[in-house]
C-alpha cells in the first residue's frame, strides 16, 4: 500500500477548512490515494454545530509533519498558515480559492485553484466531474463550508458558482440554506465562553509581505457592540500577541453577519497603514467602521497588502 | 466588451510555450474571454518546422507588458522566466506542468498545474471537458508540443495522460507521431545557422533560488559530439553572459534525443554544486556525462535546486 497522504486545511480552522479535507480526502481515495484527513487546531463552535449536525466526529488533530510526509493542501497555500514541518514534507496537491504567495515546490504538483467564494464549491464540482456520488454527509459538509465562507452568499467573495453549488446541495442534503446556514453561522458568533485570547486566535491569519509580519483576526457576530465592549482586554491580548510573535500589524475584524458591515481594530507599528489602505483615520479606540466589508480576502487583506511596497 | 487578455508562455520560448499560448486562447474565447496569444521571443527551428508544416502564422512578438494588463501564462509561473513587467500587470489564470516558485499574487485566480509531461495535454482534456472541437490545427499544435516537451515520449517527465493524449491526437490528426514527431525533432536540432550566443539562449530558462541565479540552457541534437566541437566558442559566450547577468551557476545541457543522455557544460562561480548535486567530478573541460538524463525539469533542475540550502 501507498505511504499515508493527509490532507490538511490551514492553522485556525474555519469550517471551510475542516469540511473541505474530509471532502478532498474521499475524492483523493477515489483517485487511488490513501489519504487521510486532519486539523492544524481546535475547531470553531460553527464546525462544531455542523459536526453535531451530522454527529460524525472531528478529523485527528496534528502539530506538525515529519520529514517527506506527503501532504495534500486544502483552503491554503501560504507558508505561515500551513503546517509545521511542511518546508521537508511533499506536497502532492493544492485545492484552493485564496490568492498564492509564499508558496514554493522543487517539483512539479497538482494545484487547482479557482476564484471561488469557497473551496468545498471547488470540491462540489470535481465530485461532479469525477462522477464522484455526493451523499447526505458529504453533501451537508460542502454546503456548511460555503454557507460559512460565502456568509450565507452575502459576502462579496461569493460567486455564481457558489450560489449554484449552494442550490444543488440543499436538494442533495434536504436543509435549507436559510434556516440551517443561519442557525450554523449564529452558533459560530457565541464567543462567551472563549478567554481573549482565544478570541483573537479563533480564526487569525497570518501574512508576510517584504518583511512585515501581519495578522488578520476576524470574528462574526450579530451584534458588534456586544464584542467591542470587550475592547479593553482584548487590546491587551492583541499588544501581548504582537509582543510574542513579533508583529507588525495587528488587525482584529468584528463582522456583523446581519447587516454586513466590519469594524476593526489595528494595533502594532504598522498600523498607519491601516489608515493608508482604507483612506480613514482611526479613531480614539485604534477602531474603524468598515462599511459593507465582510471578506479579509477581498476587501481586507488585499488593499492592505498594496500598500506596503 | 471587455479588455484583452494576453496568453503568454515563457522566454526563450519552446514549441509546447508556443502551441499551448495559441491553444489556451481559443479556450479562453470558448469561455468568452477576449484573449490573445503572444510570444516573449523568436520561434525556434522545432516549432518552425510546426508552423511551416500548418502554414499558419506565429503569435505576435511583446517584449513587455503595461500596468494593469490582463495575463493568462501558460507553460510557466516563474518570475524570472516571464514577461517584463509582470509585477504590474493582473494575472488572471495560469495552466502549467512545473514546480511553483517566485509566483505571487494579491487576488485569488485560476490556476491548474498537472504534474504532466506538457502543458498542451492538460489543455487537451480541458477541451474534453469544455466539450470543445479539436480540429486538425490546434491538434496538430498539441501534439507537437507534447512530442516536444515529451521527446516522443522518451522523457522521464512523460505521463500515462501525455501517451493517451498523443494517440488520441494522432487520430484527429492523422499523423503518425513516430513520423511527423522526428522529423519535427530533428528540425530543432539544427544549430548550424546560430551564433554561440544564441544557441546558449535558445531554451535557457532561470532559475533563483536563495538568492543564486542559476541559468539550466538545453539544446536537443541527434549527435552529442557535433555541438560539443563548438565547446571554446560556446564557453566564451556562457562566461559573458555569467558576467553580464551576474549569474552564479550556468549549465548548459546538451540532449542526444536519440540515445536519451545529456552531456552538461558548467561554469561560474557555483560549478561545484553541480557535482554537489549529481554526485560526480566535473572533467578538465567542467563537463560531465549524464546518463539517461535529458529532463531539465525532472533530472536536472531539482537536485540542483535540493542542494542550495
Amino acid at each position: 500500500m501507498e505511504s499515508q497522504v493527509l490532507v490538511i486545511g490551514h492553522k485556525n480552522p474555519d469550517t471551510d477548512s475542516i469540511c473541505s479535507c474530509i471532502v478532498m480526502a474521499k475524492l483523493a481515495e477515489h483517485y487511488g490515494v490513501n489519504a487521510k484527513p486532519a486539523r492544524l487546531g481546535n475547531i470553531n463552535k460553527e464546525t462544531e454545530y455542523v459536526f453535531k449536525h451530522l454527529n460524525i466526529e472531528e478529523p485527528e488533530l496534528i502539530e506538525k509533519v515529519d520529514e517527506g510526509q506527503k501532504l495534500i493542501l486544502v483552503d491554503h497555500n501560504e507558508k505561515a498558515q500551513s503546517v509545521e514541518g511542511r518546508d521537508k514534507a511533499k506536497i502532492m496537491a493544492v485545492i484552493d480559492h485564496h490568492r498564492i504567495a509564499d508558496f514554493e515546490t522543487t517539483e512539479p504538483l497538482y494545484y487547482l485553484a479557482k476564484p471561488y467564494g469557497c473551496t468545498s464549491t471547488i470540491l462540489f464540482e470535481e465530485y461532479k466531474k469525477a462522477g464522484l456520488e455526493i451523499d447526505k454527509v458529504y453533501g451537508t459538509l460542502m454546503l456548511s463550508a460555503i454557507i460559512s465562507d460565502t456568509l450565507l452568499m452575502k459576502s462579496p467573495t461569493c460567486t455564481e458558482n457558489d450560489v449554484k453549488a449552494i442550490h444543488e446541495l440543499e436538494k442533495i442534503t434536504g436543509l435549507k440554506a436559510d434556516e440551517y446556514g443561519l442557525e450554523m453561522l449564529k452558533a459560530g458568533t457565541d464567543l462567551s465562553t472563549y478567554s481573549s485570547q482565544e478570541v483573537i486566535n479563533l480564526d487569525a491569519k497570518e501574512f508576510e509581505k517584504n518583511g512585515k509580519k501581519i495578522i488578520i483576526s476576524q470574528v462574526n457576530t450579530a451584534d458588534i457592540d456586544d464584542v467591542f465592549s470587550r475592547r479593553e482586554e482584548l487590546e491587551f491580548a492583541i499588544e501581548k500577541e504582537i509582543s510574542d510573535k513579533k508583529v507588525d500589524l495587528f488587525i482584529f475584524v468584528i463582522t456583523d453577519i446581519i447587516n454586513t458591515n466590519s469594524k476593526i481594530i489595528a494595533l502594532g507599528n504598522e498600523k498607519a497603514l491601516v489608515e493608508k489602505a482604507f483612506n480613514n483615520k482611526l479613531d480614539e479606540f485604534d477602531s474603524m467602521m468598515l462599511n459593507g466589508v465582510v471578506s479579509r480576502k477581498k476587501q481586507i487583506a488585499p488593499p492592505l497588502l498594496d500598500v506596503i511596497d
